[in-house]
């Protein structure tokens, strides 16, 4: 063990939350798997009407999450349906304070009106990593989630200035990894175009999960294991292989001893 | 006294609401005149993102309101914005029930977050004139209202349909009338076509408001008094004449000893 | 052969046209199989942008389209994305004027500048119903096309009256059958929930179609047999069977020694 | 005169186009002062729908047009209607050049059902600042406009990159320049926030006006005379004083023997 490991925080734990994005269709326009992947998750992200998510479908989703029991959050997103979110816009701090604070009460106004509780919240596409690089619109943004409910988990980046910011505003984090991206050693994600960055295949991918949850630590690009908190994993429902990543990781978890949970 | 007049209900009342839709600006599309109106109203309805208001204004709609200290409500809409919410569509009653409880619910969660509490509830525009046409409809749009917030009252036209819906689900009803239009025997307003179904000077208006606080009745096209509960008087936002007219209401009322305040 | 029947137009024509809406995807929300559908249908009707098809889409679609040599036309609709196009809205005669030149003429300036020609247009949804039960929208809607362009095609419901009106404003009509539902004796659409409106198999659809062409006319639900011009069918692309549908008209029609292409 | 003047290139012209965006409403959201501007320009830049402009004011507007003889423009923008266009937007190439054609090709088909004819594009708000920084996208924007219709003359920010891009392509570019607006030495706008940079009264706009048009110069911020070409100037039509300017210049304009009219 070398002098740089013991500065290196312990942050393994045995228990990790799956996440989901859902309730994205839009009317007759139907996108993921929602029913299908529900009974392998434990949490999941609902779309708030911005990229996806008319309310008849909000409302169904949240009635199937309670159902399964698992952690009801909400997605804020740009306000963009043609670009599904994906797409950068520039909008003033106070804009996305006020877009965030509507999505997030609308959301946690069906979500009680069904009978359950919201518990978290996570920044959807183009906006999640919008909030990365201005620091201005991520105060804006944890600021609302905040004043709305202060209650309510922050879904950010692993290690990122969201994340941060969150804190410093007072809001619990709850740090996202993901399971088929590769990090650089800066912590933060490889860019998709780089040599190597993606993991195609299930067992790397959870091999790069365990070693998160066991040591606490990731395995870069650049060869050196970093410290990276995993809290919750990123399940993409779109994704072909969406289902059986889902399936793999919650048998492979369970067969290692992990518990499988939403954040308590 | 006629025998007929014996059974009527004593709707007599000597306080009134003054109620006018707000916030349905959207973006840099501005109308009405909010800051000028809000002196003189005791509450105000509040456009949730389908006919207008975006949630920047929707947020500064809130801050204003609650500065005057008017009751706050939501003014959900058919979901259609070129339209301002004007043309009937024809929904299906689950779609009533979940536009209702999700553009209800963005509201209220709003207004918590700026330290208020959302009071009521009025349907918009083709929405209101639906309502009373398709009870299936009326019954959804007072069960979300209901799921989300039964401390929540329904501003109603008064004696309609909807009223009478309203209450059997268990909300409390707010009887609203109008000063500028006559009313059939009925009990509903005259057709906007009809000879002689608008009052277009501010006296005769005022004198209809009068006569329902003090008599709790209306002198209907046909001649006839008939009773017509009479709680909360519509301001028209975006009339010509509308700031005036607030006004001599409200100096009206006060001269004769009313009170004007938002429902208790 | 009785007198009545002496009467009845000779309506047979052995050739057909198979019709199909597509373009209807909207950004990342895909509905439909066009591509695989294009190779056994002669036209095509391209969603407008109103109930589906962003820009990129309908571009897309264009492209596929003028690849495989068949007919384009543009399909507006209300402006519903939630709702697909399939709630009635109620918009004054204008509004269908204004919005039908609007995304006709899109459709039309985007075909051009792929160097393709359009050729008809075909009501979408709830405003193809509309259509038919309000006259001044059928004129308003019929204008609209001839103003734009009046070599363009109206497909419409057979012997329904827009057919009437548009061959009054001046427009070539093309007369649409439906291979899967059942007439009455008016010559209208048995409604879907009538016992016996639908022909779930594809046998006795074929048969319907062969003896509409062959005969010019078609047995209703009530046993007799009646005219009904039959220029284009319906083939809807959303449909489980569709593909199977397409290829088996396109297969039994040629068999018999029809002629399937596009309206000359 | 100096040695650099003699390269400088004879801009002077003494004829003079101006133009102003209108039918920027949506639905009952109204705004600007068409009518009232309408007699003093010679162009007109209309919104296609993206920003503004539902069908129905797109099409009373082309018809206020024709009667005053203005030449016809469209007016492409990013969708974004709760931003007026005036956020910036991260699309792609082939997203920019579907969302031009399609609103061009609306505008030119709506123009031409009204018996005019479309002369001419300027892009809208931010998508004007995004083409002079992002070349690809440019291309795009210069590619579809010229794809639908060679004789479309583009209206470009004076000296820009987008008109440098526009004539490669193949089509005609009109210079546009500002009254009210300072220029850095590069021939580029000074930024608003810069000291200066901004002419608040009408007689100093003027005065840049005509020395643009008389020495084919402006006087820059630092202090120095640059050629600048000056083929159309842009009214605000949003602004305070967008009318008594627009009736300024045109007086002045007149007063001293210049020509305003259209690009010919």
């Amino acid at each position: 063990m070398n002098v740089q490991s013991l500065k290196v925080p312990n942050w393994s734990k045995l228990e990790l939350d799956l996440n989901c994005d859902m309730g994205e269709s839009y009317g007759r326009f139907q996108v993921g798997q929602d029913a299908a992947l529900m009974p392998f998750i434990t949490s999941v992200n609902l779309a708030c009407g911005a990229h996806g998510g008319d309310p008849l479908t909000l409302m169904k989703t949240v009635d199937l999450a309670l159902e399964h029991r698992v952690a009801l959050g909400a997605h804020p997103s740009f306000p963009d349906l043609a670009g599904f979110g994906r797409r950068e816009m520039m909008l003033s701090s106070r804009e996305i304070y006020a877009l965030t604070l509507h999505q997030v009460a609308a959301v946690q106004g069906v979500v009680a009106a069904r009978r359950g509780l919201l518990r978290h919240v996570k920044a959807h596409g183009a906006l999640y990593n919008h909030l990365e690089r201005n620091l201005e619109a991520a105060v804006s943004f944890a600021r609302a989630v905040h004043d709305l409910n202060p209650e309510l988990k922050l879904y950010c980046l692993s290690g990122g200035k969201l994340a941060g910011i969150a804190t410093g505003v007072g809001l619990s984090v709850v740090h996202e990894v993901f399971a088929d991206r590769r990090y650089s050693k800066t912590g933060r994600l490889a860019p998709r175009n780089t040599e190597g960055a993606t993991l195609e295949s299930v067992n790397p991918a959870l091999e790069q999960v365990v070693q998160l949850l066991e040591k606490g630590t990731v395995n870069t690009l650049e060869g050196e294991n970093i410290p990276l908190k995993a809290e919750t994993l990123c399940i993409h429902g779109d994704g072909k292989n969406a289902l059986e990543l889902a399936k793999a990781v919650r048998e492979l978890l369970n067969a290692r001893g992990f518990k499988v949970r939403s954040p308590q």
